[in-house]
């Protein structure tokens, strides 16, 4: 007999766990506010390795977990490529209006500092 | 001669200075969204003592200071008093419509919990 494989399924909070002030602190963070930001524009689910952070591979995983344990994304493996997506079903129940304003919020700061 | 007196003016970022990360964080604390939220429904500026928050002063303290550097308020003296507004014009200017979409999901949040 051999010990069964480590489990592959991540910790998700349910819908009615996720807190406003979690997510919030999600997205306080420039890198996860990146990631977040690309997901909305994809419209799909993305592998980890796709967004080519400008940091360590440990700091990026710590990162996707910060967004997963609040909420705002869910992750799951496909074969040996871990794949993200926004929760925007869960974020829109719980806050409507609320992730469009921050997205919009996060690219007029964007196009300002590029500009500035 | 006397020494002056210590400053009693607070340091602000100016409007420009003022980025989403920094409010978000400001706000991903229940205490300072409690205190965010007093300030907008109050549509007015409050004294630090008004708000009867169920910490120590000196917590109370930091929580105001993080919102003021953040850019959420403006603090003041006015004689022994610290008074506190929200920078609601600088904030809609630069992130417009956010401000209330996040006051609407913390209003739609807190009466979730107390309803829960």
């Amino acid at each position: 007999m051999t010990a069964p494989p480590p489990s592959r399924t991540l910790d998700h909070p349910p819908r009615d766990a996720i807190r406003l002030e979690g997510v919030l602190h999600a997205l306080s963070d420039p890198m996860r506010l990146r990631i977040v930001r690309r997901l909305a524009a994809a419209e799909d689910e993305l592998s980890c390795s796709l967004f080519g952070l400008p940091i360590s591979k440990s700091t990026t995983t710590h990162h996707f977990r910060v967004l997963r344990e609040s909420g705002v994304i869910q992750q799951c493996y496909r074969g040996t490529a871990k794949m993200n997506g926004l929760r925007r079903d869960d974020l829109d129940a719980l806050f409507p209006g609320l992730l469009d304003s921050l997205l919009r919020a996060a690219a007029l700061q964007a196009r300002r500092l590029r500009e500035g």
